[in-house]
């Protein structure tokens, strides 16, 4: 090998290694949200709350960082094979962590509502649900940090409880608005607070799929393990579903 | 030029038509997704209701192939500055379209509920935020179809026309449950469905936004024109939201 095409080949490793580190970067940022997040809702951390959205700019520019890193690679490195995969997958995972922050910014300002504080309605089955999510997230980073595809290929099975806990809470929340239109408001909020819990669970999923297609170059079936029920599939709570159907309070479809 | 450098360009071309012939396609089903799923919902459509999530698989396929064809044309290719400004924004504008298709999809399952069958909630806000959500993503769908950058920044504007429809949907629904706990159950998924159309809304500026950016190079601004209020924002409307929130009837961030 001559000594131009040494100096090529370590100038795009040295690109492919800070790309790596931003999206690590970025990943320990969006965990970081997402647990303040959990932490402003659960825990009634009005700092954490403030603090979620203001780390949102940073995810942004991360995310248009390794955009123009990913074209300056693509156009000077023309990368192939499994360097091509993990540059391109770099975009989609991006777009992952991205909606994410969104997410976990959203749950941050919720959590602010007036409606919330003071509300009796139990956090028990939110905080439940925040612990998974936030083990589902930072295995997904760490899978992707690591290039793990079999801690990736755990997180994309685990999805399924994350689903069931919503399926849960969605049911628990509308009861108590049936009980008294007093928990109305405060529910309305933690309905939207659980759903983009399970919306992180799901970016995570994405993050651990594109993980494992990016090591292996094998790509998970598109259907993937499903908790919760769909409109039409026979589950083993339907005896239950039918019960709370009767008085208005159905379960709820992802996304 | 001789023979072989034409030759490589005319394949070049052909192959960046037919990923613009997929992306195109792609458009054009979540677009046809989202009138089902407005259907459904506002004229209690069931064929439509059923037909939405027929189209995910289309749309989960064609966004594969176009990321099949994106790693092609790299590889094979290596296009420099606007052509692999377009190829890498491909892959972002078919993780949006993926995402109004999915959106769509819940809209149209969640009208099946039956709590939301012979409800007496008004659905004109909701006709309303369907028509306008419909419209611009047709008019994002053109853009990119057309590669118009002007088109594009029109869309991008007009997202806060759909994000003050949510707001006062959100407010709507809220008092809709208040008046009547038998409207719980319906209005629930109504708020669910009101925050899809947001989200689809959303999506479409997104694409907007990346159609002007592969046209014209530039990037527009990170905070766009939105409408609704953030939980510190002052806005004209402060005055209804405190009456509002009197009651415990908050108004609601995106996402």
């Amino acid at each position: 090998m001559g000594q131009e095409s040494t100096h090529i080949v370590s100038s795009f490793e040295q690109e492919l290694e800070r790309l790596r580190a931003m999206m690590v970067r970025m990943g320990g940022l969006v965990e970081r949200q997402t647990s303040q997040a959990v932490a402003a809702v659960v825990d009634h951390d009005e700092n954490a709350a403030a603090a979620a959205p203001e780390l949102d700019p940073q995810v942004d520019v991360l995310e248009r960082d390794v955009e123009a890193m990913v074209i300056r690679i693509l156009a000077l490195r023309s990368p192939v094979a499994g360097d091509l995969r993990e540059v391109v997958s770099a975009l989609k995972i991006t777009g992952d962590m991205e909606r994410i922050g969104d997410c976990a910014a959203s749950v941050a300002r919720r959590s602010l509502r007036t409606e919330l504080l003071g509300t009796r309605v139990s956090l028990s089955g939110l905080r439940g649900m925040g612990r998974l999510v936030q083990d589902n997230l930072r295995r997904a980073i760490d899978a992707m940090t690591q290039r793990d595809p079999e801690k990736a290929y755990e997180v994309w099975q685990s999805d399924t409880a994350v689903d069931e806990l919503y399926t849960a809470m969605f049911r628990e929340l509308v009861t108590y608005m049936m009980e008294d239109p007093r928990n109305i408001g405060p529910c309305t909020h933690l309905l939207f607070i659980a759903k983009n819990l399970e919306r992180i669970g799901d970016h995570a999923t994405n993050i651990a799929e594109r993980v494992y297609y990016t090591v292996t170059g094998d790509i998970l079936p598109v259907v993937r393990p499903r908790g919760g029920f769909s409109g039409t599939a026979a589950t083993p709570d339907d005896a239950v579903r039918e019960e709370l159907a009767k008085n208005g309070v159905g379960g709820d479809d992802a996304p």
